[in-house]
């Protein structure tokens, strides 16, 4: 194995740990239009930088929950990672939680749109209604 | 009734004074998954900050048309308050300016993404062709 | 004259009605590294979009005041705005309540900075305390 | 023909160069909602600013992927110029490359999203897989 | 105390537990500009929802570095929130991680702008240098 | 020399070529506060991404002007890459017009912030007036 393969591997364990399957339709996906793109994915943003122990994944997903949920239009993104929050143990009260205090920073459309892009998890995994 | 309960009851006549059915729909569709995010968006939004004298709703319309263009990634949101702003007096005329207005601050994308969310609630209205 | 001279010159009255000196100021700064940049504020921005008689120019202010607290960063642009508002008539207390409105929709750091750069204007002009 | 309509025409064969059916699909979609903005987009965006000699237009589409990558919720936007990047002679890899830029400066939820935008068009084009 | 009133006295409690000196100071600085304003950051921001249960404070305080470093332009509200990070038991290591964490999903310039007004935070109280 | 430390080198060497002293600066910044973010800046995001060679550099800066205008608050990022897009031979003509066809997209205001930021640039190399 080359050492970019070698980063790959040790980036797709992390990204199967966290997202599942979730993660893996992405990367998938993104094989026959930008194959570099799955790759940096994969061994830097997973491989490299997610699993650095400085912070715990489940804390690493309340700042990712946080920082999806201000961008805005990142739905995609925020249906992976709400299953990962929820893979990494938040409960869906948590999840919620996070998007409400969400709106006093940066206001109630994008609190909702990312309240709604969890509903449609949380619907698909048999957790509605929550708490 | 609990003092939170009076407060919603209070938004909750805001609301659908302005938005009418649009806003009750996205209020029913968060009772399983955030039913705070719904208690706030009705008592707070609505009950304490939409419903000051120190605007007018047609100007705070303005404001929020400004805002969510400015935002992106708000569609739901611009159907809303397309829907709102009609209900306060604004013309379709008014609202497609103040979103052509936008493009010299936050660019065309915006404008255009806003102005055919626009369209949809018109044409669901029965209020094309515009002017 | 020509066309393109005409049409600064006719843009030129309406950012001197609204904006005064401080749209002058920025127009000046931009003549050593993008002329073109300036004709487009003056004979475009303002003489072909901000003239259009479809919203007063109070409307037209308050839709600015909403992209440009929600857009963020736009510390300069709302110093000559928050000048413009008071230019066209809006009350200090109506500007700040529009800002308060759009810590609603984008949240209260944007609604912050916008306010605090509308003191700066209001301390300038000698118009604090509001209200 | 009006200047204005001299404008609007010199526009129109800038956008037909450029953006194709695309581009004239949007304009026509406007029609009965916003002609005005319809006018602004030709006469204007196309016929006054895209224009200019000073970039190519391989170039001005390089800063626009840049930003509408940037902006987020403008896959609308990004239907369109990836069409146009494609038909002023970038290839689907250049696309993809600049795509893969942008996560270094705007993140990967937005590097994705314009990715997959992308991958529509290609698909359509018949251009897929990539490289 | 009217109950306003005894919703503020509660709000800053909450705040002065987390924000200390540099929230009073904010709220201090909007008493001649907009005190509803400051009112709601109070009463509403930290007496309802901040003191909410759900999530720990130091879990709010991550959601809330991850939603201020992608909108960026926040420099004033981190400056807040990265002591406020410090007051409730994050670390410099914990608070400049998820910064660097930032960088995967809103790029290098938010996560570096953000780790500067970290620093200038650090360095009033003597934490540098970070681990 | 370790694998991490051969990584650094070899991004500092593309830094060096392409940002000069005001790159430098930055990573020297980093030092005591988040030694990581300055690794990863340089180890990844120019060793490993910028030195790719299916874009140009010339090219990588024009997408890089686009984001980062458009994202607004970058203004420390718009000094170093005004710099760079120097450094590569682009003309401050061009990195003007860059920044003046990012107004159709995202708007006159991040257009001026952006153009402000190059006009420094200009002035501390001595290229002002520009054309």
């Amino acid at each position: 194995m080359t050492d970019r393969q070698q980063k790959f591997a040790s980036g797709k364990k992390v990204l199967d740990a966290i997202d599942g399957d979730a993660g893996t339709k992405v990367i998938d996906a993104l094989a026959d239009v930008s194959p570099e793109l799955a790759h940096q994915v994969v061994a830097w943003a997973f491989g490299e930088m997610y699993a650095r122990p400085a912070l715990a994944p489940r804390e690493r997903q309340l700042v990712t929950l946080g920082i999806l949920t201000a961008l805005g239009g990142c739905e995609p993104q925020l249906d992976v990672h709400v299953n990962a929050s929820l893979n990494v143990g938040l409960t869906p009260e948590e999840i919620t939680e996070a998007m409400l205090h969400a709106a006093v920073y940066c206001g109630f459309p994008r609190a909702l749109n990312a309240t709604f892009a969890a509903k449609k998890v949380f619907a698909e995994r048999g957790l509605l209604p929550v708490g």
